[in-house]
């Protein structure tokens, strides 16, 4: 009986492992205003278009970004045939376990590495090698798997929000390829709605079979303004509803929140140093400064993480 | 009673606008196939990805490209605005009607002058430009709206396939603002199923407003071995299905149709001078040389259009 009160409950509330509170209702307000036909507020379903930032937003990103622990362990797996990475950088001071000094601009410098050390592999190559990665690697602080460094509360809110004909995207500034092989099976969303800094893809025929081939040159970085360019070609419509976490995606924010008319922007701050991190202003990864005073001049939602979750990550 | 049968036949036949042969029965056999729960052929429903070229495949392209038609009639409205342009290449040709000496490189100078000539507008105020066009030209040979041009049979296999969870794509070399004015409306596909050629575009905020401007410099083409590279970055899985009329669409159905596991690959071969054109190895505009040749060697599907065409354009 009471796993069957349980149930009934998490039918009710589509939302369980959020508190009631402000951030809470204003999600639920959101939804339900758009979704009310014939309501001041309705937005018509194919409109319904919410976007997600990635690290930090949906996954943990501390004490680094996970791409970046891949390709410090991918440097480190590839070493002993790049004997001339003992002597070069940034594989050098990776080798030595000096981040700071191998990632001096960060991300960027992650995306470099990642380009460097998988050039010429097919992406099916490369999404064998993360696959295998993800697979066998746990987080240095938690000893969990990476896709179980998941928000829960986040998990939930994607759902509600398909749930009531939303179409859910990510817009990360991970790489396209890094995400898209866990996407649709932890976040539910496909790859088709996957958006990421991308390597330039070479179309070829090898021994009778068509293959795309990674390139060793950037093509495009999703973050910062590059979010809402990569928004208006690859869905062609403003979203209604975003999500973040950092500076990074301010301009996402202001691209969906500043038009008139219905709109919903939220940012997760972290604030839970016992279950999980906490850090804004001056962290190294997902850097929160401008973004929590533009969220406090227009009025977005802050998710204040230590309050507003039940719990974090998922069982 | 007469109109109740006719649309009894309609439910039973997802395609009353194709003759009845082989051309109709593979497209019918491979549907099938695919959506056999338990049949050796099953693909599952989020791998059921069709893409689809757009000039010459869904709506028509002679005497010229509708983008070109478009491009030729901007000029002409900003001419006024651009007293250099009676003097300058190739606008000075675009004027003098001189077509073939202002575009000698095809698709490629077309897009070039559409981007010069609306560099700096936002988005959504070339969208405008882009359907106030729409609705007010005509076709210089039929008389009808351009949206109008459109091929029956293939409006038909569109919607055939997403009754059978396929999710359909267009791929073009086409600009991809042109073609999302009217790809929802017309084909019932969203703008972020669409593909095609890109302008650069920067994100600003003007009087608080947050804005796409088109920048003066190609992202992206959209055609030949750019088709597999926009979908490996734009879909991140290969489709099972593929859709052309020339040999800018071959890469795309060698990467759709070589490798193994069941897939299906079609060429719009124009065959019908008298309903439409006929025209494939030495045209201008849709040139199937290549393609055809590659067809017959792998197999593919080659739509006879006099033959396999039951009606061409929609009452
Ligand atoms: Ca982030
Ligand atoms: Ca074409």
């Amino acid at each position: 009986i009471a796993g069957a009160a349980a149930v009934a409950h998490a039918q009710e509330d589509p939302l369980p492992s959020w508190n009631d509170g402000e951030t809470k209702s204003a999600i639920v307000a959101f939804v339900e205003a758009v979704s009310e036909e014939g309501g001041p507020d309705f937005v018509p379903v194919p409109e319904r278009v919410a976007t997600f930032d990635n690290d930090g937003t949906l996954w943990a990103e501390q004490p680094m970004y996970t791409q970046l622990a891949f390709a410090i362990d991918r440097v480190k797996a590839l070493a002993d045939q790049n004997p001339d990475w003992k002597t070069t950088e940034p594989y050098s001071s990776i080798l030595k376990g000096d981040i700071a000094k191998a990632f001096p601009n960060g991300v960027k410098d992650v995306l470099k590495v990642v380009l460097a050390t998988h050039s010429g592999l097919t992406s099916d190559q490369y999404a064998a090698v993360v696959r295998d990665w993800l697979e066998t690697s746990r987080h240095p602080a938690k000893g969990a798997a990476y896709t179980k460094m998941v928000y829960q509360p986040m998990l939930e809110l994607l759902a509600y929000l398909r749930s009531n004909d939303f179409k859910t995207f990510i817009v990360s500034g991970g790489g396209i390829d890094f995400m898209r092989v866990f996407t649709e099976e932890v976040y539910g969303v496909p790859p088709e709605q996957v958006m990421g800094s991308s390597a330039k893809l070479k179309f070829d025929i090898v021994d009778g079979a068509p293959v795309l081939l990674k390139q060793p040159e950037m093509d495009f970085i999703d973050d910062g303004p590059g979010k809402p360019v990569g928004i208006g070609t690859h869905i062609g419509r403003k979203p209604i509803a975003a999500f973040g976490n950092s500076d990074g995606d301010l301009q996402m924010l202001q691209y969906t929140c500043l038009p008139p008319g219905p709109s919903f922007c939220l940012y997760v701050h972290h604030t839970d140093a016992k279950r999980e991190w906490a850090y804004d202003r001056k962290a190294t990864f997902g850097k929160l400064d401008k973004g929590l005073d533009a969220a406090a001049s227009h009025g977005w939602t802050v998710v204040d993480m230590a309050k507003d979750w039940r719990v974090v990550f998922p069982d």
